[in-house]
């Protein structure tokens, strides 16, 4: 792993220097670094989100947020501190976050101890069981952006695991439990909708097996993506909490029988991780590729310039970046650098489409017009620029989502025995297999390999005749696992 | 229409139940309270901002983000822990907000504690060293909207002293002084539009005195308020730092001149607080009054239903609804509430049009428009509501900024001996006098008095003969002394 320290004043070595194949773990890292999505932070495990990495976040925001409102959902801000107590009341969500708490030094002994939230189930609970009094207030549905802290100690990662994060986590109580049970599947399919219709990422939706489940829910839903080097990402989840916060939180309701119930409670996140999804998925040798409706910049446009015809050439392209302004578009003027050394550096940050000006083009009313994805070069006619930008980046996004669906479903191997396992995990496969759902079997398998089960894709029907293939006792549903980050 | 209301006699037991003039402290309180904007949080001095009030936070980000983007500023994000040592190497920064910082509990004694950030000065000109390397690089302006930790030990008040709350954070580093400076105004005019143009609350624009400067600064501009109870709030500030970072934390780059020179630097913030000002300087006996371009909801809607003709009037308010739509349109259609009490209501909440539609309205094709700040009734004939909504909520605009404007300058008085100066005190003026600008007179008075310096107005001109209204030494400028928040 490269150092953590940053580098005084380094030389600006630019390009990438590994290939991806090679050493995925580096590559990685030298893409974020170079592509100038994040930095290593001065603290420990800490990141730095540059505004290239961060305007994907604002895009996330902006897709996500429409769509959340119109299920009903509002923002709003918890506070960030949360009181130690709360974590004693539920104990099985307690003992999940015990080790990554962090803890804010006392200045008052008389104050109680305040942990950085992990998460804002106990804390939005709380407050939910003074907010919530009759039927008419439910369903309560919430959602923040904030901050997270979790103290982790494993190898820490640019925006895969980090101990700071932002996301978004969103809170409902409901009367009944289909409601709470429906809509935490439907907030899954949302998040289906931002990895593929946005970020060009396919994943699985699917259930967790008991072991991996969130600490205090009843059920806990997943989108899982594959990325390149056969590991899992988690991209988000959806719990299902049942009354489990409810009841120590004291969150009631009077129902329309008078009567005092307990709502049902539902919780759904995700984060900067998804950023590192797409760099992983998308990525090549040359550095970062953009799925196009996540780039706030769309097009870079380079004008070939020499002295003679510097200046028609310069306000020709002015005029496109113009024309190009719903799309973000760049015009790369530096002198100083050459058009290849440009070409370079925009490929590396990932810039969807690059548009190519130099004299003898302008002489015949046409640029050339280079695709991120593919490299493609085309010549276009100016006065055919924009529809072509247009329907170049659409045909980008399904070009680049499809290219990783086909990654993700030529990796799903079918497994019936421990060898073919054992076999499938080496070659970096998604394994799909019978399992019995026993946390004790699913961590003999950690233990012997590393993997852990991933889900149970939606799709799945229970299995009534089938014997685990790890335990050979009975199989309860196929589910999916690999390694995973 | 008045005459048509079915009978409404509960009394509106949830209402303000204080006026603003008798007690603004405890009015504040209850209109925060039960306008839903904020909630007190289970921690000492935190607070929850709900819905109501976080959709003016957003509003505000979705104006003054184009605002800065237009201005080269690029959204970006920090982390929220800072190593003890930073603060250890601008000493005047750090003794500005040393009693301030909360610290979070070493897990292992190897690694640097670090506090929860009160500013990012530090953590981000740490980066900022290691981006910055050519003047090609220069202005490099960055800004992050986050959450900020003071540890207040006075007393806490929602939106306007809490341990933890909302801002943004602009920080730009320059080749010139000249920049600098430039941008610092800069940034302060457009905190006047946000709250001019958009929240409808007039501020003077001014620099502070050196008692009042932020710590590390060479020169600190404000926007000041005037708040109905006769104190000043401070809404915005930007800095000028100079080269008071760039010195300790090495933030240098190479001029076009070959030679190496320390940047300069500013930063600039507004935060949740400005929410505060908008309900003491709006708000009414019946609660909230929000200025129309801030309100997410500028219309609500409430049908007069009788059995008879609960179809066809229920029927038309929906398409009323749907007419007026790009006003965030609110329907009321609650069972178990009389017209009486949803008024009440929406009154409270500060909604900024009331439409009314009864039967007999119907018949006649009309409907009542109501006015949040004026209480104005209006009939309407449904075919004008759409323009007749859009130029109200214009007009509303308006007339809050002028009356609000009108206050602040009513309340400036001139003052040219000490004996009118503790009078105008007395009278919660906000007081114009000639000031020596020393700390240690400026000390005096705030001990004597409690009043501070709030700012020398941008348009004063130095004194060139007159004498300090409290301690007879020369005076330097004119300028605003008063109690604040």
């Amino acid at each position: 792993m490269a150092s953590e320290k940053p580098k005084d004043k380094a030389p600006l070595t630019h390009g990438i220097t590994v290939k991806k194949q090679d050493d995925m773990s580096e590559w990685y890292n030298q893409v974020v670094l170079k592509a100038e999505l994040a930095d290593y932070a001065p603290t420990h495990g800490m990141m730095i989100i540059r505004p290239h990495g961060y305007s994907i976040w604002e895009s996330i925001q902006h897709f996500f947020n429409p769509l959340i409102e119109a299920s009903g959902v509002r923002n709003a801000y918890f506070p960030l501190l949360i009181p130690e107590s709360f974590f004693h009341k539920e104990k099985e969500h307690f003992e999940g976050f015990e080790a990554e708490v962090a803890w804010v030094e006392r200045k008052d002994e008389k104050e109680e101890r305040v942990a950085l939230r992990p998460t804002s189930e106990t804390i939005m609970y709380d407050t939910f069981s003074r907010w919530i009094r009759s039927h008419r207030d439910l369903p309560m549905k919430i959602n923040q952006w904030c901050n997270i802290i979790r103290w982790e100690i494993k190898q820490t990662k640019l925006f895969l695991r980090t101990r700071e994060f932002l996301w978004q986590e969103g809170h409902c109580a409901y009367a009944s439990h289909e409601e709470c049970l429906q809509d935490a599947k439907h907030f899954l399919q949302l998040y289906q909708k931002v990895a593929e219709e946005l970020l060009a990422v396919p994943v699985i939706p699917g259930r967790k097996t008991i072991a991996e489940r969130f600490a205090g829910a009843d059920e806990t839903f997943t989108i899982e993506g594959f990325m390149p080097d056969g590991k899992a990402l988690q991209m988000g989840t959806s719990h299902d909490l049942g009354t489990n916060f409810a009841k120590p939180f004291n969150v009631k309701f009077q129902g329309d029988d008078g009567q005092e119930h307990f709502v049902h409670q539902g919780s759904w996140g995700i984060s900067t991780r998804m950023i590192g999804a797409v760099v992983m998925v998308h990525g090549d040798d040359k550095g970062l590729v953009l799925p196009p409706r996540v780039a706030k910049n769309k097009v870079v446009i380079v004008p070939i310039l020499f002295d003679a015809s510097r200046e028609e050439v310069s306000k020709a392209a002015q005029h496109m970046q113009e024309e190009l302004k719903e799309f973000g578009a760049m015009l790369d003027t530096r002198e100083n650098y050459s058009p290849g050394w440009k070409f370079n550096e925009w490929e590396m940050k990932g810039i969807p489409i690059r548009v190519e000006l130099g004299p003898k083009d302008l002489a015949q009313q046409q640029c050339v017009l280079v695709r991120r994805d593919t490299g493609q070069k085309k010549f276009v006619p100016l006065q055919k620029l924009h529809a072509e930008v247009k329907s170049e980046l659409d045909a980008m996004h399904h070009a680049m989502l499809e290219k990783a669906r086909h990654f993700l479903q030529q990796s799903i191997h079918d497994v019936s025995t421990w060898k073919e396992f054992e076999q499938a995990l080496d070659q970096r496969k998604l394994i799909r297999m019978p399992f019995c759902g026993r946390p004790e079997c699913e961590k003999e398998i950690k233990e012997k390999t590393t993997a852990t089960s991933r889900c149970i894709p939606m799709e799945e029907k229970p299995l009534s005749n089938a014997a685990c293939v790890h335990c050979n006792q009975k199989a309860e549903w196929r589910t999916l696992f690999s390694k995973a980050y």
